[in-house]
């Protein structure tokens, strides 16, 4: 069972002034389902995203990049699942710029001002006949600014292997004047983004200049997105976007405590999207948070927090609830770092002392191990003793059904 | 089911002259096992290791390697399985040394001439009494040069989550004189080797100089034991000792015809010990060779091998016998190789086909995937396009089995 926090209600979801949402079912790759996401925003909004660095990025991914860099500003982008589009070659290159001609027809803009985003099977042709026809029914639901049900169809829209649509919002004031920040994402399996997720939209109704939109996309992400882990796989199509609609009546002027106040919003949203995805991740029992404190760099914190994420043997003994925990030890010593004295390690499963100084804790009774364990919700944190970097990775376990559900994926 | 190749009749297995080993069953985890292994060899004989660079190296390890940098050479060596003795601090050094000093006792010669070697569950302590105690069952068994039932003890008595014993035995006549080559090696889980495998011993009754043994024995890891994974897990106790008795009557001098010949005899035997931990990999009915080549380097080959061999996706598939063969891109696209271009990739499963200059080739047909990935043996063969460097990695699928075995493993 998913470790999904309970889905809100539609009637909780903040309304992103200026932002207009129309999903249809296209039948893609398969009947009755929504999949075809469109939106929509005013010429006043900034929109920065950040990709995949997986070298097959795909199709759309590589179009998106070339219209953001573009001298006329995004108005729109288009979403499909049940192909992803990727590995495609030059016909992919073509059905993606095709798709946006098509919708920038209907929208009245430049193709250039459409960003195009797919997910799903790779190494198979977008089936452009099924997409470009299911267009005017998604257009056809624009129109007024989008409540909770339309970002609800645009999070159902965009899923795979999700079994729940992933949707968080929130509302502040800051600087005297209300912001709403909605976001959806999606992801359960080829989960280990590199600058980005799957798929991650944000949107607010503030107005922000361009240059602080595009910091905050890659900070945001780095501390989200990029956080997370389900098996390690980066996908080609990985795609984090932030759109600020400038409808309503903040406005960030430069690097002030509003601006500040501001970005901590959309970061919490980022977080609480991506541990969506992990909690979510395919066949997953537990949430796990890999917390690793007192490193030397950024970097070897990380190291350390993914060697300990990605290893097959400490997911499945998470999984089984087995406090096999030499599994944790052992991921640590090989995660890169050389210089790594054992003798400072220090290790707990949440409040449970496991092992000191490279072994054992003499007090330590398996009795707690066990405890912890067999919780949904579980921190796994390590000390080095060498530094004062710290990180925080979230992932999950390792189950039979992640074993079934990408076995059985394309039939 | 394993993809096992069939046991060796104990009959075809060659002497090693010199070679002793005894076994007993110690119960030092479960009653009814044989879990003690001791083997001796002449004053003659050369002895040269490579272990393990995770940064927790178990206890035995770090004597075993302060002992093969002692004064005087290795005469024997011992393993128990049941408990690695890793992540067990000053104590488990402390048991490590005190197990040297009762075998040297026994065998009449120094402690730091004893190796020693422990394989099972990290983080508990060796139960000392049991394995002292089944040490003289083990040495009464010494005595003349070890047949291949002894050896087949041996292997068995290594072993923890493997189905089968692996034993791997050669003969060869090198300069008109006869030389033996036999083998044993044990694992199927928590396989990554970083310089050597779990456990892996190759003994030969010809006579080779230090150096040249020292030699061997890196060159031989790094195209076997190095070039197998089953779940990206680098081992806390991975060892790799050759021993050249001395006993028989080739004598190698130095770099010569004869050396080289050698040298290629006791490469294929550690090729085909280390592609039997792949074959017997935890939960394994698939065998594949990740063979990738026309690389800028040793290490970008070796990096996109890995990833893909990594890959939970990739390892799902091929046990679904599913060609979702866009999975494989995905990993060579993240492999880390910067400025890799896609378009000079070009991707064959077994003799098909399947993806040139990063998309489906126009030939290609799902059927003549499926057909492959239905075998029990495949290659995968990637071209990069843009060099002349190859290597190949060996890998096995991702089961249900595998993470049932891992979650069960303790109990």
């Amino acid at each position: 069972m998913p470790v999904n926090l309970p889905l809100p209600d539609p009637a909780s979801i903040n309304t992103v002034a200026g932002l207009h949402i129309g999903t249809t079912m296209a039948g893609i790759r398969k009947a009755n389902r929504r999949d075809v996401v469109v939106i929509h925003w005013p010429e006043s909004a900034t929109v920065a995203g950040v990709f995949t660095r997986n070298r097959f990025c795909a199709a759309p991914v590589q179009i998106c990049q070339e219209h953001l860099a573009a001298s006329v500003r995004p108005r729109a982008l288009l979403v499909n699942t049940g192909c992803a589009n990727a590995g495609t070659g030059e016909r992919g290159l073509a059905d993606a710029r095709a798709s946006c001609v098509e919708l920038a027809g209907l929208l009245q803009c430049e193709s250039t001002q459409v960003l195009p985003f797919s997910t799903g099977v790779i190494l198979e042709p977008l089936p452009m006949d099924r997409l470009l026809a299911g267009l005017p029914a998604a257009v056809a639901q624009l129109g007024q600014s989008a409540d909770g049900q339309r970002w609800l169809e645009a999070a159902q829209g965009i899923m795979t292997t999700d079994t729940q649509p992933k949707l968080v919002s929130r509302h502040a004031v800051i600087a005297g004047q209300p912001v709403n920040v909605t976001g959806i994402c999606k992801g359960a399996g080829m989960i280990r983004p590199n600058m980005a997720t799957m798929l991650g939209f944000i949107a607010l109704d503030a107005q922000v200049p361009q240059a602080v939109l595009e910091s905050w996309v890659r900070a945001a992400a780095n501390t989200s997105f990029n956080r997370v882990t389900v098996d390690g796989d980066t996908s080609t199509n990985d795609s984090f976007v932030v759109v600020a609609t400038g409808a309503g009546s903040l406005k960030i002027a430069g690097d002030d405590a509003a601006s500040r106040a501001l970005f901590e919003v959309i970061e919490a949203v980022a977080i609480e999207l991506a541990q969506a995805i992990v909690r979510d991740g395919e066949g997953a029992t537990k949430f796990i948070a890999i917390n690793v404190q007192q490193g030397r760099s950024e970097q070897e914190v990380a190291q350390v927090a993914y060697a300990v994420a990605h290893s097959p043997l400490v997911k499945t003994a998470f999984f089984a609830s087995d406090p096999n925990l030499g599994r944790i030890l052992a991921a640590v010593g090989y995660a890169g770092v050389d210089d790594l004295e054992v003798e400072g390690i220090e290790l707990y499963l949440d409040d449970v002392h496991v092992a000191t100084r490279g072994g054992r804790h003499p007090q330590y009774l398996e009795a707690d191990g066990q405890r912890v364990m067999k919780q949904a919700e579980i921190t796994i944190r390590i000390m080095l003793g060498r530094g004062t970097h710290h990180t925080t990775v979230w992932t999950c376990d390792l189950s039979h059904d992640y074993v079934s559900i990408n076995a059985d994926y394309r039939s």
